[in-house]
């Protein structure tokens, strides 16, 4: 009989490198850099890390991988926050960061096609060439493939809705290697079954996404950016309602929460009121911005609003804006090398106020930092924990109160995230939610992943 | 041996007949004007009609239904276009058109839940009290459920979306009788797999839509309407492309053709040049559609737009979109006695002139009448075969047209359907456009209905 080798290169490996040569990985460093996003949640080394490059290179690797039963888990950017895109144990990555290529921009009909790994920053200097621009996404820089594939949508969904409503077609490769096509380049379809939407969304649990078509818009010819204080969060939400049912197109509606206006004048050197804080931002001509900013400055005022200070000139812009921009690292600078813990929820509008209140108390009746900013146009916030380093208890409460958290927003009608996903760290909460359709939801999984390939143990805890 | 009755009632009878007592009807009147939509398409008798007035009575006969592996069709206003709601022969008709509760207009959350009876009419009539509407939905009047159901939209998706847009979530009965809920009320979900949409579209052949809940949007401060000529079909389709990049928010951009044009003046005495011509419409307020208004007027003159004649006072608005509204019956005056057969695609936005163009061409050398009306902003152009009474190489020549209408809308990267949806009349056309999806689709359908009770040979054509 002979002796094991000490380290036994799964047959796996063996096919893949066959297949894709030194596209494959299982360097260490590398292992480690592409098991994880930027959540807290945990990881595991994966097997071997495939640099993708194209379609063909994810179709080859799902097939060998299908063949093998081994699990696949798909990365680009990495900036997930619950977990979407970690590795599991005995898993296969497959980094897509490199499907990097803007494949068309259709001048001509307002769209753009990328592969998954192309960064919302790079798809955007290449569209400012054309006048053009895509609008949708979450605050940090992202990937147009994790981003269709985890529903992102961000400050402007108000105006441009979510990737949901922006995704028009995609390329999408199936658990066993088959690539199919959905959707198209045409602006609506009625054609059969909605993968599309099916696949957004999906968090690579039901195929990989590699290229993405998009709906792309015209960068407008003026902007304007109004910032305003008011004495409690439910004149923000009724302010924010009365402009939507009057139907400004408002672009941006950010709401920063006490918490959030002390850490940003601290931070950032900022003399803002420390109470409920609007920012508006209105796009269009230079006549349709100033008609709308009176229109929202005379709901603000009847609202109870103060301190209105609009801006359509560059410097005065950026000036408005730093509060909203410096959130994330003013939270960091709150209790020094801390982490943040990110979290969201989604109510109807009308019960975000209360919402929100009820979760300030949560936080502060337990002591953890976590201040908040909202969209309040979409009854969408973040909960930023703020955890001191090794603080296990800060940790464990954190935990809780999101559990309380998501509990709450479903109580009210709401979703147990708006824009963050489920990945690992909310499969409990999906369930909580939509009892009624895990069924369905297990139904499709299976029928197009019987063998359990696609990123195992995300949305669908198995 | 004892003699077969008759007519033997099916047991499937007796059981829904025990079931849901006198909402079970076998009347051959009542099974006749229930048994089809608007289309030209074949149907054939149901064994009877239950009239629906809940999601229990729709659980209870799809039970019974799936029990005795007889097919399901659900029906409710039979507005449709492609067959989708025609009953098969042995199948049980669900008329859902008694379900017409409004259950919640959400007017501090800018939504409403409506049973999937409801038409779009009556909903906007409740709505209007609160000084809201929903904007959504084809030029006749429609249920909300068949709208979600077909992935309908109409004149305004350039600026409001389809039905995919504006369903936020959805009741269910699914083929064995379940009843699941999809969605729920925040205005954005990033939470597990987006059955919402797998459902909006799917013609009922994965599950019933028994309540429907919807965005809804305020009613606008001003309106304005303007209609202007152009010397070709490509100026028409330049201006609005340069509208849209421009950012102007359009509430309806509608183009009639020619032939369109020379009907509407002959059935209604107007006097528009006999040209492509495209009517606009603005909302917001009084000074944003002033300047949306001034802006479109400087981009239709620098594309060759003539005539150009703006109206924001209700009698000159209405003189105006007489020309729209009048379309349907000036084209049924163009032959006394004629039929109409609708049909529609869309393409990509700078290939729908040349679309047009080459379809024209096909209807004129074949001698067909069909007159054209389209939405230019989003690509959708309708043709309409009026077809002189019993001409029957009229009809084989239309579906000649049509045939290749949608080989040329899929060549352009379009789609077979932009709002009709694929019913019996395009199950051919769906596996031309998406070849490599319809396993895909196929699987999806067998996992959620494997017995094929829901409305049986629609989209997939099995």
């Amino acid at each position: 009989m002979t002796a094991l080798p000490a380290d036994p290169v799964p047959a796996v490996l063996e096919a893949l490198t066959a297949a894709l040569g030194a596209k494959v990985s299982t360097d260490d460093a590398v292992r480690s850099a592409r098991a994880h996003d930027s959540s807290h949640l945990p990881w595991e080394l994966p097997l071997a890390v495939v640099h993708c490059t194209s379609t063909d290179d994810v179709s080859a690797a799902l097939s060998i991988c299908s063949r093998h039963g081994v699990p696949a888990v798909p990365i680009a950017a990495g900036t997930g926050l619950e977990g979407g895109a970690n590795s599991t144990a005995g898993s296969i990555c497959l980094d897509l960061s490199g499907m990097d290529k803007i494949l068309c921009i259709g001048v001509g009909d307002l769209d753009a096609t990328v592969q998954a790994g192309v960064m919302k920053s790079s798809l955007n200097a290449a569209l400012a060439g054309h006048g053009l621009r895509f609008p949708v996404g979450p605050g940090v820089d992202a990937s147009v493939g994790g981003m269709a594939s985890t529903g992102a949508s961000g400050t402007t969904a108000v105006r441009f809705g979510t990737m949901k409503e922006n995704v028009l077609g995609l390329t999408v490769v199936l658990a066993d290697g088959t690539v199919i096509k959905t959707g198209g380049r045409s602006r609506k379809s009625a054609a059969g079954y909605d993968l599309t939407h099916l696949f957004v969304g999906a968090e690579g649990t039901l195929g990989i996404l590699t290229e993405v078509t998009l709906r792309v818009y015209g960068i407008p010819e003026a902007a304007g950016v109004a910032i305003c204080s008011f004495p409690a969060l439910e004149n923000c939400t009724a302010v924010v309602l009365a402009a939507l049912e009057s139907g400004v197109p408002m672009s941006r509606v950010e709401l920063l929460d006490d918490v959030t206006v002390d850490a940003v004048n601290r931070y950032s050197g900022l003399r803002l009121p420390v109470m409920p804080t609007l920012i508006f931002e209105f796009e269009g001509s230079a006549a349709n911005i100033a008609d709308q900013a009176a229109t929202v400055r005379g709901l603000v005022e009847r609202h109870g609003g103060t301190g209105w200070d609009y801006a359509d000139e560059p410097g005065h812009m950026d000036r408005i804006w730093r509060a909203r921009h410096d959130v994330l690292p003013s939270y960091a600078a709150l209790v020094p090398g801390s982490s943040t813990w990110s979290t969201d929820v989604c109510v109807p509008i009308s019960r975000l106020a209360e919402c929100i209140t009820l979760t300030k108390a949560d936080t502060d009746s337990h002591g953890v930092l976590a201040p908040i900013v909202g969209h309040v146009g979409d009854g969408n916030f973040h909960l930023a924990f703020v955890l001191p380093p090794g603080d296990v208890g800060a940790l464990a409460a954190a935990g809780e109160i999101n559990d309380r958290l998501v509990a709450r927003a479903l109580s009210m009608g709401g979703t147990s995230t708006g824009e963050h996903g489920i990945g690992l760290g909310k499969t409990a909460s999906l369930v909580k939610e939509h009892a009624s359709a895990i069924p369905v939801m297990a139904a499709i999984k299976n029928a197009l992943d019987p063998r359990g390939i696609l990123n195992p143990g995300k949305v669908l805890a198995g």
